[in-house]
């Protein structure tokens, strides 16, 4: 990452394009990128605007300074002690969480450091996730008397149940081999070649057709909720739509004449 | 495999039946056993023959040439460019697929060479499956502006969603090894010991009572879809029925008595 | 495990009680501990009181013996033969096995040798599961005519569906590292280590606020079973409700403040 301002009026989220890769760069390193309601706000704010966005690809959701993300920020938490915040807080927190999902685009999380808490659990609710080797993860609400209950929606779908569990009640570390063992992560690489990794990543989903990667990540989240003869409903009518576009028609066609297809994205 | 003949009049699937084993070789070598809708017909035909058929104990699902199956038949596909064809294909392929998680004997798929596409929908709808070492998987639709909607769904109810989403989205292979590890196949061999590493788990099966297999399996995918409690209900109302069976007591009399159960198949 | 007495007088199941750790014993070790009529209502006696005994923080169930647990009492089944008999009895199982989920406190499996058929199941029930290396699971009634039907549920929930599937036709074992592997347990170790390292373990989590791992147990397995916008909702709920509660204000100034948290439980 490249040396941002960390002043007062320093952006929350730190948005960057190039090449169909829009990289989110949240930006409290001195926090630790603690997601703040305002943080929140900002990050929702700007994945909005990538939704409608057709010049977006793929999104890289990284961290500034130290850490990935540590979390909540508890000094905001405990200063609006009341439930009425706090519940707007975790309402919040999760609409941000499940517009990752819903966003069109394919989410990479960058994890160069430590990712614990709130952090642990936006690692899990992207699509995709490279780590460094020296990423570390936790859900370590536990050690402060707040059981990490929103991770562990995101957690519990990533890792088998009694290893989620083991993390939310001991608050322990695992590194990243272990995290890509469970199925946290995708990708583990040295923390200099993070990047050029994620790139390589984001370059294989920018090669393929916008269309038929936008639907389907949408079935995708969708079937998983359903029984299996209701998935295949969707996706066999997915499927049927999907071949009906211009650019199945071209894919298939180039595949045939082995030639590279050109994608119009429709 | 024994060589087939591959004429214009071969079958599309060739059946076998040996001491309880049925194998069924998808026989279209040529186009890598793609899964025309004639093969998927021809695919019906056979299952919901063995279906009726006491005789057969376990089903191997092979593929005949090169490849176990590089999915559906994009020729086809290309050449019936209208929705009603493309929705019914899909139908129809899923109706088969669901199929195999109906069938009452347990199915094996015997995977050779490569299984791309609806080849490995179709690895990960068998119940088991064991892979040759140089075997290789991959979901590779996004390459030709094909989203692999239908094989997502039985590869993510077999990996991790973040191992399914990166093969979706990227189209890349993972090798027998990495799909043994991610849960999408169950044994993996030399080549040369596919045919006896596969005789052996279908001789472990045949050897069991064909009554519990048959109402274990029918009660095993039910149950994976319900929440715990009604799961419990069915799988106690199942192993109570069972109990009752001539084969349970059987089995139970000749372990207590320290003899081998002999079957009756009530 | 420290020599119990094995008279008709012996308690099915022994209760011991240190430090906030309380240790279930199954204690019936000539016929490796198995699961009958009495020995399940003897197990729900103690789970009943042990949900309504705060002193209680963590729950560790273990086995007497040579065994941790064979299953099912086969010679009282098949003394029993009366489908009523059967319903009631599985009824009565499965009743047992959803208690330890629903039961506010942690249960660790303390896995020192075989675990078959029910005795499987019982682990794959427990939150957590430490065994030794000499461990051995199978869920093992296909070899006697019964399908592990109830085992099935908790397997399939805690493995693969392929590697589930393949155990319960196969009645094959799989050693400790394997179970680890699959998901089944937690830690293994050499036995002369296994009470070592449940105790660090059971340590670890009586260290935290009770208040919290009772919220958190119980919206973990809610929430499983919920689509994830509906896990969100009760997740953030959850959290909300545990931020505005003694312990975890408590737990947020110790940490800000750099020093311990006393917690009060409330």
């Amino acid at each position: 990452m490249s040396a941002l301002p960390h002043t007062a009026d320093a952006p929350l989220v730190v948005r960057s394009d190039r090449e169909g890769v829009t990289t989110l760069t949240l930006n409290r390193p001195a926090q630790f990128n603690a997601l703040s309601e305002a943080m929140l706000n900002a990050l929702i704010t700007e994945i909005d605007a990538i939704a409608l966005d057709p010049t977006v690809r793929v999104v890289v959701l990284a961290g500034e300074g130290k850490a990935f993300c540590a979390g909540h920020d508890l000094k905001e938490m405990r200063a609006n002690h009341n439930l009425a915040f706090q519940q707007a807080l975790f309402r919040l927190c999760s609409k941000f969480m499940l517009k990752l999902t819903e966003l069109p685009q394919p989410v990479i999380a960058r994890i160069h450091g430590i990712a614990t808490a709130a952090g642990c659990q936006l690692v899990s609710m992207c699509d995709l996730a490279v780590a460094a080797d020296v990423a570390r993860f936790a859900v370590s609400g536990i050690n402060v008397g707040l059981f990490c209950a929103t991770p562990s929606v995101g957690l519990s779908r990533n890792l088998g149940r009694k290893e989620a569990f083991e993390m939310l009640v001991t608050g322990d570390f695992i590194d990243a081999a272990e995290a890509q063992r469970r199925g946290l992560v995708n990708r583990v690489v040295p923390l200099e070649q993070l990047d050029e990794e994620i790139a390589r990543l984001a370059a294989a989903i920018c090669a393929k057709s916008p269309l038929a990667i936008r639907m389907g990540k949408q079935m995708f989240y969708k079937q998983l909720e359903m029984g299996m003869e209701a998935a295949y409903q969707l996706a066999g009518e997915t499927m049927a739509c999907n071949m009906m576009a211009d650019d199945a028609a071209e894919g298939i066609d180039a595949f045939i004449a082995k030639r590279k297809p050109e994608w119009s994205g429709r």
